[in-house]
């Protein structure tokens, strides 16, 4: 239904250039990759690993940049200076990004000194508590519940049926998506008389602009004082953040890691998926963490570090695995030691094996 | 409630047999474990294993195969040709499957252009976007949230403020729990000018047939193609899986187990509980991975995997198991390895160790 | 605007004391660590650990025990018998705890059969089923959904869009945060006719008092008899819990930790965050079990527990950690056995190596 024709493709791209496309007015209607059986569509070259399927692809249109384009001499191409901005944008006409509509549901509950910026949408079986302030261009997708006190930037949208606890601050551009939690209490008891007092959870969390968080994850406020979430962090699904860690910006967690209390991260951190960062952990700006590590002291410098328990670093990582082979049989040259031993007349400390 | 005599409960089941039943108007009134301490009741004997147990078991009623029957020669007894096909149908008659009531909720929201099958509920606070199409005796519980263009099959249910993006199709005989979300954005960006930026996740979840998701599960659309699960696939709770998976028939994935991007996944693959799986790895068919394994490489055959990252199967980490208290030693074998290196007259090489 | 004098905090504590505290009606508006910059702030020295920070510290006023004030002789102090539980409730006189307000939301759907206690709370969008009983003074926050025969004790908290399946009792002092997922089916298929066939799951949740569940959790009703959790339970967000486990009293678990079907634990268990236990695994009284370790074996006695799959104590999982730099060269010293072996003229046997 977006069809566009290939002289409107060009002129969305800055400083783009059509070659070998005869028909400008040959029309493209989706984005697929490059070996799709399809017609009509526009694909992309990302890298040079990827020059030898473009070659034989039945893409109406190739996006490439000038570099890749010499390899590709006689396929119909739109050669820009960055690919894959050109893909976002190219996708963005296909699939327009959701805008607000402006209304709010007949069926939300908005407290009456709750303030709702312009052109915000409430939707459906929405809750929003007292003194609450949303600013412009939102969308407070259906579901969502909001307490009391809770501040929320301009262009930002919560998803279907997550909440939001007192108290809770979102900058601009956020984004969410399903039955995520923000500002729950955070984890904190002193065993006194036999059992767990619970530590009350009086900080808040605040949070950037341009955050995104995937569906069901969890942020809880602080103890004292608050969980700070820095500008451009992406979260994916399942990611869950203790109480008082402080993430700086630019930051990626992928899917079902968890920092536990009072994590520190730099600027850039990236940490793949199904981590778990012990409490108070420091990681410095720009630290990578493979999926599947487990941290449990602070690495001393920028690097990257992988391997459950570990402390390793990737090429020792490296190393670890191909020894495991070797842990395997190491009874087997533990008995060869012995043997050695024997024969060289060396003699075993007692209860030393 | 649904006490149930003796000859009617045989009634049930095909092929069975009442053996030393002398009352079969006697009735039974719940199905327990072999031990409880209990009146009036129905138990199982799945294995040889039990058999002991049932001997002294107060069951009124013992679930038997003709193998296992003749050891339990005085024991009462219904004789069947499968015990665990048998208990499901019993369960079945005490804890009725539920059914659509075929009522919508005057307080749920259904677009207009969305076409609702017969004989299907729709319940409180749910909301039901453009051009949704679900078929019949579906029961959509209370608090669902279902975007446009969503299709669902027949006879499905979706569970309790579960959420569903838009364009998710879904298969007959469908089962969700609680708070899961479908077809939420898949974790995607390109860091270019300092940031990331997010690359649209344009393609959808397609789920097969006779498919179960446990409570807070996330499966999360394609990039630019779909994620697809297959049929008769089962999910537990909290399992996460990411943009481009492909799953087969038939795969069952234990609780808190995730699949980063492009996993896939043969038929009848079976994944434990928190095991994560890295993104681009293939199972074949018939694969097992056990439970809290970390996934690096694809596997090369159909066997048990097991163990952190270590691409172990399952003899060779028994091995592993066994081995590491050689590992928590390893340094007095090492300095064992330099003693007899000394006594015969081996120099180490330089910064060797 | 909850500013408390001096004196009147005081009084909030039975058996303090003000100490190097001129003006008895200086007042504090807030608590805050010791390095705080701020004014008229409360801190405390929870141990000798904190005495030098509390030195320079700008708080108006320390809680203090008295052993520690003797190392602050010129600081103005709250001596009190102990330190924490004075937070709790200094903190508690700043931020009262929430309480219900006993309002039916016009907006709730609530069986008739349903039994509401006194002073109970029923937010909006909320559904609660038939023959379900709520105690007194409850809070049931805006888009919980509880199925029919629940049964939840007084003083109780079901957070913003929690599920609660049927059957379910919960106690006295409950307390769950958001999109939390209780009752849902357990997790049992047996395979059979080339298809898993899903085992009715007919046993219940059953929830002490005093316990406290975080977001995002999910537990299971058990198989056949129930899912229990015991008194003074503490877990935090992600945790799952899965059918038939038995979970004595006072046990906390951390984030992101699961326990697989069948689990028993015993009282005052302390399970970190980011754990997986695998079925059937059993733990005495007092077991602890450190963050990021997975238990395949049920470990013999009480200890403290750590590291994947490898069922060490701590002791040797400290000598483990020690140990990894050589595994990460165990070639090399494999090499070093060889080159002894062929040096005192053993000869390795065909395959060895």
């Amino acid at each position: 239904m977006n069809n566009i024709k290939l002289n409107a493709l060009s002129e969305l791209i800055e400083n783009s250039k059509l070659v070998n496309c005869p028909d400008l007015n040959a029309e493209v209607r989706q984005v697929l990759p490059l070996g799709a059986d399809a017609k009509n569509f526009v694909s992309f070259v990302s890298s040079k690993a990827f020059v030898k399927e473009a070659k034989s692809s039945k893409a109406t249109l190739l996006v490439v940049n000038a570099e890749l384009a010499e390899g590709l001499p006689e396929k119909p191409m739109l050669v820009v200076p960055n690919v894959e901005l050109t893909l976002i944008k190219i996708l963005h006409h296909f699939f327009p990004l959701e805008v607000s509509n402006g209304t709010h549901s007949p069926n939300a509950i908005i407290a009456k000194s709750a303030k709702i910026g312009a052109n915000t949408q409430v939707g459906n079986f929405v809750t929003i508590g007292e003194n609450v302030v949303i600013g412009d261009h939102c969308i407070i997708a259906d579901g969502v519940k909001i307490e009391r006190d809770v501040k929320i930037g301009n262009h930002s949208k919560i998803g279907m049926n997550c909440v939001i606890f007192h108290g809770t601050e979102i900058g601009d551009n956020f984004l969410s998506f399903g039955n995520s939690t923000f500002g729950g209490d955070g984890f904190g008891f002193t065993f006194l008389n036999g059992k767990h007092n619970k530590l009350p959870q009086v900080g808040k969390v605040i949070i950037g602009n341009d955050v995104e968080f995937g569906s069901n994850c969890t942020i809880d406020r602080g103890a004292l004082t608050d969980t700070v979430v820095g500008n451009g962090c992406k979260f994916d699904n399942m990611v869950h953040i203790a109480h008082n860690c402080k993430i700086g910006d630019h930051v990626i967690i992928a899917g079902q890691s968890g920092l536990a209390g009072s994590v520190t991260l730099g600027n850039h951190v990236l940490i793949g998926g199904a981590c778990a960062i012990s409490d108070h952990i420091t990681l410095v700006d720009g630290t990578i963490i493979a999926g599947g590590t487990s941290l449990r002291t602070s690495p001393k410098a920028k690097d990257v570090y992988i391997g459950w328990d570990l402390g390793l670093n990737y090429p020792d990582f490296q190393k670890y695995r191909v020894n495991i082979k070797n842990v395997v049989n190491l009874n087997k040259w533990i008995k060869r030691i012995k043997d050695i031993e024997k024969k060289v007349g060396i003699e075993a400390e007692e209860g030393k094996d």
